[in-house]
């Protein structure tokens, strides 16, 4: 017998970090819940790390996800831009280790591919796929969608994982 | 009256974050204790973060540190390098933050101006200052020297920081 896996999707960033919730059975997605952490651009940066983490704290302890995946974010070419990220990207990925949950990594292509077909294109299509794939998903903005489609992601490829996993241990 | 000042200095890195704590009071300096946090290059990367920040946590709850600086670390070109600097970065600041620590940020050449007197330098006359600047001081490796000259740094500096807190409130 299966048993539902609650999920949470995180797309990290230092000013927004979105997060989504889904359940999965089997191949069935229902959507439960989507947001976004922000921390202040007036604060200093350690400030602004804790205002991350209290705040993605706050959303696995209330929704008590079972698995965790993060985007593993694609690295531009700004170096400062990239140490930010780097970051926002340890708390977003820190809060759920700790919480005892397993945290897999996506890169966005493999997130586009999975939820839209095609490894690039437009937020636009992730929204209206979103709404196709769960029809009560809710969401706010581009941090929330590609946090729930990050969600989507792992749960079209979390058996995978596990057989990987036991395949390499 | 003057009280002692605890101050914890880390330096930053994924594999290896090194601490130092020191007490100063007007212009004397003293060595408490140094060492390194390491993290499991085998292991996951959200593992990885919660050993950083599980061995940091702990060295914070024993000393008991009232302010804490972190090495601002030099952006290289290598992004991938940059970003897991990041992250493990932001775990360096997110423990002292959780405290409720006051976080200075340093760059490398004001750390390497404060303790050897110019802003480049070997790793050795670091080494060779910090003997000079506390008789007793113990470290092992480059990361716990590092992370004691960035107390010092910020030992040296801290008068300033908050003279420039209290202009800009």
């Amino acid at each position: 017998m299966q048993n539902t896996i609650r999920i949470i999707g995180i797309d990290p960033g230092l000013r927004r970090t979105g997060w989504g919730i889904i359940d999965t059975l089997g191949n069935s997605l229902r959507f439960v819940a989507s947001g976004t952490v922000t921390s202040d651009g007036d604060m200093d940066l350690a400030s602004r790390l804790c205002q991350l983490h209290d705040g993605l704290a706050d959303v696995v302890h209330s929704y008590k996800p079972n698995e965790a995946a993060v985007e593993q974010t694609f690295v531009n070419k700004d170096a400062v831009a990239t140490l930010k990220l780097g970051q926002a990207r340890g708390i977003a990925m820190l809060v759920p280790a700790r919480a005892g949950l397993p945290v897999s990594e996506y890169a966005p292509n493999a997130v586009k591919k999975t939820v839209i077909g095609v490894g690039h294109g437009e937020k636009q299509q992730i929204h209206v796929m979103l709404k196709i794939l769960m029809p009560k998903a809710e969401f706010k903005g581009n941090d929330a969608a590609d946090a729930l489609a990050i969600a989507i992601c792992h749960a079209h490829h979390r058996g995978g994982n596990k057989m990987r996993r036991a395949l390499a241990s």
